[in-house]
């Protein structure tokens, strides 16, 4: 158990007026790491005195292990609420958004309380162990992406170079790659979430490769775009719009001050002026990166966030006009006291 | 669109009394990808006349060149209530399940009926096309280990075997590996979801690899167990036991008779004559595979379906003694209509 996050937590759902709260993790088990410190699946009970995970008779034993006790061995969500009625925890925080409709409703004689965004809040300031974390996640990715980048030449499949880049993010000390591996070229980098094709890589597209490395659980997440086999000459405007939009978010960044929607509406801003490419940009500017590949701060027009110090998140304007091509540049940015530190830069343009 | 499904699931909420069901697909997009054919993300409502998938700005150009039509943009929940009461629903089948509670709480003005179990009922009898799949995926899993199979020697890591088995499952034709491959050894093969780890795979020790592909969104799951650099026949008796837990359950599946709970009990009461094994045993003997990797049907000792051709789940006996070993073989079983079909084979036990 990590005792000062929970701690946090402690004062988190006390200001709420609970006296208690269970973690479900139906999408991954980020909040159960976060505050335990260990790599399993389970319920995550929290009250007043005392913190214990409920596991099924798969993970009791790894449990145990981690964590040398606070093991409660629970077959189904009638053993859960009987341990937070052992408990004596009469109002619960549960958070609506990221647990189902029947865990909630299985939470009969308590008075339920919305836990919603909290635990994303705690993770959104990281501690100095996680950011060098999440700095390992982006030298490793950044490597393995060294070690193919001679790999890209016209004829390669997106397939063939995704399964080699996320091969080399293991080799490279990565647990697995953070996400799918994107490799998108030509018109299929109009799609932002492409999954690689058989298709080849030709001369004259632009090629979107968007990925990420694992260790300890942290993430990292960037994304490069090459122009294969032809000068930038021709295309350059459409690049530089997505260069400048990224350079300009990243570089007015203020500790403290700046929001994120102004950080959004910088990068959109930049798109409008130059040809206004802005209409092509259908997706966010960034998410926060962590024991979750998209977590908080979200960049976008309606999110009014302060962004402040230990803060780690993306930068990642893109343009995708369909049927022709697609152009993204992701680079992940920690906030620090006076300026933000750019994590993993992004390479220039021009490819072989 | 895919309108033989659709007309089943439209027979389904008909039958509730529904008149419209929306499905989230907060785990993943298999029903999504089931009812539709395409590989997107978004929500999928489907009414007495229609069927229509909302989309955020992210996926909405793949879905519209995936689908040719009704594909709706929409930003948030409110664009998916507008959109129900659009299309005239009011008695409102959604999966309780398998949506948060938020996505269900925000359901106001309809009257809403659970439709948990609904797909994977459906998604249980596979189609001919499917089991196609499925066996590809079991077949490039299969071929994938044969050309990793020369590695498994001691000095190897787990992490050295899974990552090179990974990749060979996309080099051989997978999109990627079904789940994080499993390699498991000595002690730490006690814990039946193991993530492999930098120790090095020593003589004496069990080996469990558990992994599988995926081709076209369909899985595959098997696990080996080998036994490193010495003679089976100290711990014969250990793995006999699980060999014939899963040869006897797998032989006794008589198509539209037996039950799923009577083929975990032939597991469990075989692993109980040889040494009393079946109290290491803690989990199900298995599950369904096809656009999950868990799936209906499940075989465990409270599941009463009665086992039926075309469906395609894994028998998985295994046994886990906390600190010393962990031993678990797994194929698939395809149910055809007078026996079972061994989809991928568990090979013998010894390695080098």
């Amino acid at each position: 158990m990590i005792e000062n996050r929970i701690e946090k937590l402690r004062e988190r759902f006390t200001e709420l007026g609970c006296d208690g709260v269970v973690i479900f993790n139906i999408f991954n088990n980020a909040d159960l790491r976060y505050f335990t410190g260990a790599d399993i699946e389970g319920v995550l009970v929290v009250d007043r005195e005392d913190t214990n995970v409920l596991v099924s008779s798969l993970y009791y034993q790894k449990a145990m292990d981690s964590l040398g006790g606070n093991v409660v061995l629970s077959k189904d969500l009638d053993d859960v609420v009987s341990f937070l009625k052992k408990r004596g925890v009469v109002k619960l925080g549960v958070d609506f958004a990221r647990s189902t409709h029947r865990q909630v409703g299985s939470l009969s004689g308590f008075e339920l309380v919305d836990f919603s965004n909290q635990t994303l809040e705690l993770r959104m300031i990281k501690e100095r162990d996680e950011i060098n974390q999440i700095k390992r996640a982006a030298y490793i990715a950044r490597n393995a992406f060294i070690k193919v980048y001679p790999m890209l030449k016209p004829g390669i499949t997106e397939k063939e170079l995704a399964d080699e880049l996320s091969y080399q993010i293991r080799k490279h000390g990565g647990e697995k790659e953070a996400f799918q591996t994107i490799v998108a070229s030509g018109t299929n980098a109009a799609y932002p979430h492409h999954v690689p094709t058989d298709k080849p890589i030709e001369d004259g597209e632009f090629v979107v490769i968007d990925f990420g490395a694992v260790v300890n659980g942290y993430n990292s997440d960037m994304t490069y775009t090459f122009l294969m086999g032809e000068r930038i000459d021709e295309k350059k405007e459409l690049f530089n719009a997505v260069f400048y939009a990224q350079l300009f978010a990243t570089e007015m960044i203020a500790p403290n001050r700046t929001r994120a929607s102004e950080v959004y509406n910088r990068a959109k801003s930049e798109l409008a002026k130059r040809g206004g490419v802005d209409k092509y940009f259908i997706h966010g500017l960034g998410h926060g990166v962590g024991l979750e590949v998209h977590e908080f701060p979200y960049l976008n027009a309606e999110n009014s966030i302060v962004l402040k110090p230990n803060m780690v998140f993306t930068i990642e304007p893109g343009i995708y006009i369909p049927g022709k091509l697609g152009i993204r540049l992701e680079h992940m940015v920690l906030v620090k006291e006076n300026d933000v530190e750019v994590i993993a830069f992004t390479p220039f343009v021009e490819a072989m």
